[in-house]
């Protein structure tokens, strides 16, 4: 007998984690300390890295909510092994804000730019394992009981872009030995690729009906 | 086919986000380092542009969050454009606590403070940009099966009030190029203005029936 | 027609406030700088005051907490003035790590000793203030609508209670200009006499029936 | 005649404060500074202590939230008391990233390391009086009406494991004045002890047809 937990906490808790990861992000752009004939315009200026690290990590913890929500839309009830596996997603999650500040940091700073690079695109081949096992065992066969119908073809299509993803980020960690702006460039075009719906099909669209019965809203 | 989601997750994930930006500000709020023969009294005395800044952000984004809650409360589903300009909108707020920093920061340094009030402005007018087009995707035609229904005439009303805020937000970047202390007044006004109910209206009165239904309590 | 909003949001923000300031006081605890020939321990010890702050802070806001959840317990809607006066209260209560911060930096400084004492009781006498509005507001006559019914008598003795709140926190300030400690001593005992219920036979008792009604459980 | 509260609220701000704490772990892993001829990698490799720190700390906070959910998924009210218990466990969780650091900072200084370690399994020894205090609480006799029916013999079984740990975590305190490694080994053993289902059979299984009722899904 497998103990199952209603998914609410699971989504509740990660909500926290997501928006706090994607809030702590700011802390990291640092205001010019204030001196004698400098000109604060120009001190922001050359901080770009700063702001284009920022955006990048904002722009790909939000996608990842969104397909996060969208894996847990239609799941009823989890078991451990899920909680598991949605901890260590979560995991890499809150660690992002560490090699955002690390790529801001050393950017510009020849061969130790490549190695924060390499660090950051790391990080991302974690959360894509993170989410491949994830959404593996909320699919699996055995688990049927926690989801509503999931087309297995299209289930197995899901996980196929996603093992795809595994060796696209691998492959950044070896882009960023070659140059750290590109990595940045590469991790920017893959947060534009996630953000459609790469579950489309997989999972049941809910109907206006379902969407609008008044116990589904549990907050307003 | 749309995908749509209940927006139940939007809102909690939101919630996170509001409550963390709002209590982040408190940060920032220096702590004035000990030195022998010197007033706690008059340093404290001495900060008074990060209060006044943390003053206004605080309640800025107190209302931001009270007019979210405005927009949402009678929308059941939400699909992937609105789940995006969501997230853009929360962008924005969790960014405000870095131009109220950069604020308390500049705002008495000569023209570096009309920088900082301009920044602070451009934040405001992204804020300003991002709630729009919330309400014109949550509000537009073929989302009719996504919320309850909402006055045609009365949302175009709101959507013209949103419209015109663009404009006034994009003049205080003007006025803080002349003066910092004025363009900070104007925000404060500015959120006074949207303190009171600018959707009244638009959206239909929960009548208590409704309101006092036991499962709309998702928390207690 | 006055707008209401379901309860639900105002509790989930509410939570996400109390849950981050409650957290951010350990930011405050810091961890001695290493030195050649330090004792560990010893430089531990001198921290002290950070202790008792973070401690008499915790247990406040954690009291605030429980006796929010009271006053919410059944209440079912809220209209925008509950939302404004709740949001003075979060305010409130997401700035006490700054005034805690003061205490501990300064309380062995003399006079400044006090003036941190001073502004940490005008800190806890806002809270105060924010509490009896947000309870006005909640139990005022007119809105019978937004909550189960309230025992007149009782709820105007909570208020009556509250109200004696004000004066003795006001009071407090006085002592803290006397001295510091003493100050610190009277918030650990007003904290301890609050986390009795002072709401007690004001809100009605949820019987067992309500409490287990499954619709009433919005997260497991 | 004792007050309940549902439990919803109390699992919404503990899995803030859960959140929180996880979240903050990150704020201490460094980034080195930049100085000119340094390595990064070899600055990064040197930070060891910290990432072993961080990840034991992340997964005894992720399983002390996993082991919260499994004791209140059959909760349906709290009373006063176990509001405060929880109070007190939460208290002990947001208090982790400060031993974390101490830890992390101190681990190779010598004694001082052991000093550290001490502080650290001190707080794991409150956390664990904490959890078992709210078990205690929880599954009380008196409080037959606050929850599903508990096997009675099973949940003696957990307390007493609960009671074993106790003295478990009080003999990691005289370990770490032994060896600080040893004692973060074993805590990371212990962290895999507890990640396994420890209250197994003591609370009923939800049936699929509970955990997938509509009504108890409160997110989505």
């Amino acid at each position: 007998v497998t103990t199952t937990f209603p998914s609410g906490r699971l989504e509740a808790f990660s909500d926290g984690v997501f928006a706090i990861a994607i809030t702590l992000l700011v802390l990291d752009l640092r205001v010019p300390l204030r001196e004698p004939h400098r000109s604060l315009a120009s001190a922001l200026a050359k901080e770009w890295p700063s702001y284009g690290a920022y955006l990048v990590s904002f722009a790909i913890i939000g996608i990842i909510w969104v397909n996060h929500h969208t894996v847990f839309r239609n799941v009823r009830a989890v078991d451990r092994p899920v909680l598991f596996a949605n901890l260590f997603l979560l995991g890499v999650v809150s660690l992002l804000p560490f090699p955002t500040r690390l790529l801001a940091e050393y950017l510009r700073d020849g061969w130790n730019g490549n190695v924060a690079a390499m660090v950051y695109s790391a990080a991302m081949l974690a959360m894509s394992v993170g989410f491949s096992v994830l959404w593996l065992l909320v699919t699996r066969e055995r688990a049927d009981l926690l989801h509503e119908h999931i087309d297995r073809a299209q289930a197995r299509g899901a996980l196929r872009r996603f093992g795809a993803g595994l060796f696209i980020y691998l492959a950044t960690i070896a882009v960023a030995a070659l140059s750290a702006g590109i990595a940045l460039i590469v991790h920017a075009v893959l947060a534009v690729y996630y953000s459609f719906d790469q579950l489309a099909g997989a999972t049941p669209t809910a109907t206006p009906g379902q969407a609008s019965a008044p116990h589904t809203k549990g907050h307003a």
